[in-house]
């Protein structure tokens, strides 16, 4: 074990977005942060493989859209163009064993009954989002009774049919890669909510997977990276924080000890397990950090020779509710100019656990079949490449793409999600209100944790540790407008009260009439 | 850091129950273990003080009770004696503001709806535990049903009366240190089966709680670790395991090296997350770790000067159902002969987050203020001595008593609880099938563990890793007969639906009867 080299002024456990965007914002303010990565790469969940047949492929994060400003100021700022995913031909949407194109955000429904529960089921998320605060969940008036339910339980409450409960389980798991039953109803709400709703987390054009980056999106971490230069330490696994002296000290693997003023984690909180404590987390953080497992994806990439789909009709855009599928969303993912034409799909949480005991070749040869009888054609069977990523494997990630929340946890343990245990502040995209779970959460997170540790050092106000974010120019955000019909149409519960209380007036109304009739009552003339 | 010292048979990670038995069985096979403790004593979640106030108190795991013949023998190997748990006067009951003493198992209900409920609450709960085998939950028949479900959901579905709602959550915040509304049913139902079932798991005479040992529970960890020499290291946290050569090699933060042939991990599941290992584990245990949450417990003694109890009548029992009230459940610590009379009383799940922040002498004054309350005297309110301790604060235990699993996990992860990972194999209360959770579930992870790295040796056929114990002959357990009533009580549903046709019945007999005398139907004569 080396002496502690000499101090810095941060130390940033972690070199995923977070981690690095708070070391940029602390130097570019003149401090020296020193940013200790356990990889032997930054980028963290997001990562960008290049290779001859594919340029490069993300086999993380990878979608930014509108609203998301401070990832593509960033962006912006590095000279990392973004390019819009594939979506004008049409997304088809798999169901009962047939393909049903559409072009709107959510699949339409066609049966009266399902399309008022749809509805319904989306508008009340919604509105059960509204009630929540963004930075303070816990708080929402209705917090304990939602977080003790799990979104299942909400659904069993709030959908009358079996399609849309079951299309509700698919929003899940494509939105957190956990299922229903597993996640606390108030945490999902809140989670779409802070996103910007349904429609804003849920589509491609004027949402969350509007665009992607031109070359990937490691080349953000990579860039900063390059601006901190021997600032980031690669292969640098932090195993021991101790706060208990003058100056906090931190130990890696290879035998390094670093020693700073402040240190910032900018890991998901579950892999502060990874630290040994000196003193010990309070006992609140100590319990928080063994309760927020992270879901369970593998990315896959599927190339072909040719853009079949398009010839076709076909956007690229799967939308797939089948048991024994192992994929539930897809998304084009062939280059701007056409070249390495690609499917991604993601096979999402019950499923990755069912499938990631299966060898490679296998994942790739069901999700082959899949896409021939979805897109109804047989050059699906006839891949060129595969890549893919399970990040259930990841010692670093524990998973991805963000943690979740199970029932109960977030009333009792939320509000020390990003509360500073002495000199350590808290970073990741786990620690955001806007975003959060997303490379943008990422970095409202990171440079927050930096102005949390400039305002402790007396540089900055504490009115100024959040700040807002101007809006990107050339990625607007177009609002959702509602239609008169999606405001106003019934619940199905509501519609089955309606034609109840009309068939009481009527039956009345008839019994009355006859009575009348017949003489047995009289009306005052 | 030093080179690695001369290589071991096994390392055992943990000196708790589980590690040091498993170190003991394979010391007493003429292997040569070693067993690395994070802390600076042995015992784990077991914790023995000794002071002139209290003489020895056990601020941990305390409870034995018959059917625990693993714990029991060893117990009785080092001649440290069992003593019974005062249960001799009444036990009190105190509920909306008042208490009732009684002398049975549970507390009596004198509502017959309530009764009726209440005893089908516990059938029920049994007979669905007895569809679960115990080594392998996730292949009980409705598996997948009930582990989707949380306990909370289970009793709205079985539960009629508030009255029963309310008990029963007291019931999982008594035996799991967590809420109804956080842990998956099917687990809860294992939970309380591989216990030996509801009136087993709760009772103190022929229960779990039945017996104290003379001196403290930390003798058999000080027991076991005094036979094993100098082979226990303490204050040595192991925070990297690496099996990429020949030998497996441990690294803990006092910078020593030890290498060994094959490893035990005998830490609850989620501490194999304060180890960074190389290779990383498969995806299904890298998850599974971060899934497994301990409850959440301060457990708290009051010292008198005076057995006041007693003498007006009460065992010292007290079951506590208040929702302002700290403590949930209380037994008699007074010393075997009588000497420093107390009362050990539990801080559980959501009280205890609630809590935890509280100084310590306020938390002292609101358990007095229940005390005097339930047992309606001032005495209660002039302690002349408290013990405390959060398990929540403990870094290397993550909480007391045991490990959790939400609703989800027992299904999708369980299979991997003690799987083993190359030359890692896993102890730990959690991996037992019987009295998983306790001390007895220790002893029997521990020695399966052992037993496992033997056949891995060669020295062991797999028929000879699981065996069963012979009962303590001192301690046998006797059975909980069953009444004809609790047997065949109705459930309130049924009750209701019986008078319900029991209504129509009679209701159909009189008009018939009537329709006879009016002559409108003729009998056959």
């Amino acid at each position: 074990m080396t002496a502690a080299s000499e101090p810095y002024d941060v130390i940033v456990v972690g070199g995923g977005i977070s981690g690095l965007s708070a070391a940029k914002l602390l130097k570019a303010t003149g401090l020296n942060p020193v940013v200790l990565e356990a990889r032997d790469r930054v980028g963290g969940r997001t990562f960008t493989v290049r290779n001859k047949e594919t340029k490069w492929v993300d086999l993380g994060g990878a979608y930014v859209g509108p609203t998301q400003n401070r990832i593509l100021r960033l962006a912006k700022e590095y000279g990392i163009k973004t390019y819009k995913v594939n979506e004008e031909e049409n997304l088809v949407h798999y169901v009962h064993g047939k393909s049903y194109p559409f072009h709107t955000s959510f699949p339409p429904m066609w049966n009266p009954i399902v399309i008022m529960d749809f509805n319904n089921l989306f508008r009340t998320l919604d509105k059960m989002g509204s009630e929540i605060p963004q930075e303070a969940p816990w708080k929402a008036p209705h917090a304990e009774e939602w977080d003790k339910m799990s979104m299942q339980q909400l659904f069993d409450k709030i959908c009358w049919t079996s399609t849309v409960q079951r299309f509700a389980t698919l929003f899940v798991n494509v939105n957190v890669t956990s299922e229903p039953h597993e996640v606390s109803a108030l945490w999902f709400l809140w989670y779409v909510k802070q996103c910007g709703g349904t429609m804003r987390i849920f589509s491609t054009s004027n949402g969350g997977q509007e665009r992607k980056f031109e070359g990937g999106s490691s080349q953000i971490s990579e860039c900063m990276a390059r601006e901190l230069g021997e600032r980031v330490k690669l292969e640098s696994p932090v195993y021991s924080i101790d706060q208990t002296g003058d100056m906090v000290l931190v130990k890696t693997l290879d035998n390094e000890i670093y020693s700073a003023k402040y240190v910032i984690v900018a890991t998901p909180p579950g892999l502060n397990l990874k630290i040994h404590f000196n003193p010990e987390l309070p006992p609140l953080r100590n319990q928080l950090i063994h309760r927020v497992p992270m879901g369970s994806v593998i990315k896959c990439m599927v190339y072909y020779k040719e853009n079949f789909w398009r010839k076709r009709g076909f956007c690229g855009t799967m939308v797939i509710e089948d048991e024994g599928a192992p994929i539930g969303l897809t998304l084009d993912d062939t280059k701007p100019d056409g070249s390495a034409p690609a499917i991604m799909g993601f096979i999402l949480a019950r499923k990755c656990r069912k499938l990631c005991v299966l060898p490679k070749e296998e994942r790739l040869k069901r999700i082959c079949e899949i896409y021939s009888k979805v897109l109804g054609t047989e050059e699906a069977l006839h891949p060129v490449h595969y890549e893919e990523k399970n990040w259930c494997e990841e010692e670093y990630s524990g998973g991805c793409y963000t943690a979740y929340f199970p029932p109960g946890i977030m009333t009792q343990f939320g509000r020390v999600l990003r509360q500073p245990v002495g000199r350590l502040y808290f970073a990741g995209t786990e620690t955001a209100t806007e975003w959060s779970g997303y490379m943008e959460g990422a970095v409202q997170a990171g440079e927050r944790a930096a102005r949390e540790v400039l305002c402790a050092m007396g540089k900055l106000h504490q009115s100024q540790i959040w700040q807002p974010e101007p809006e990107c120019l050339e990625i607007p955000a177009l609002p959702f407008p509602t239609t008169f019909w999606e405001r106003n149409l019934p619940s199905v519960g509501g519609f089955l009260k309606f034609i109840g209380v009309s068939t009481v007036l009527s039956a009345a109304t008839a019994v009355g009439l006859m009575a009348y009739k017949k003489g047995l009552i009289s009306v005052a003339k």
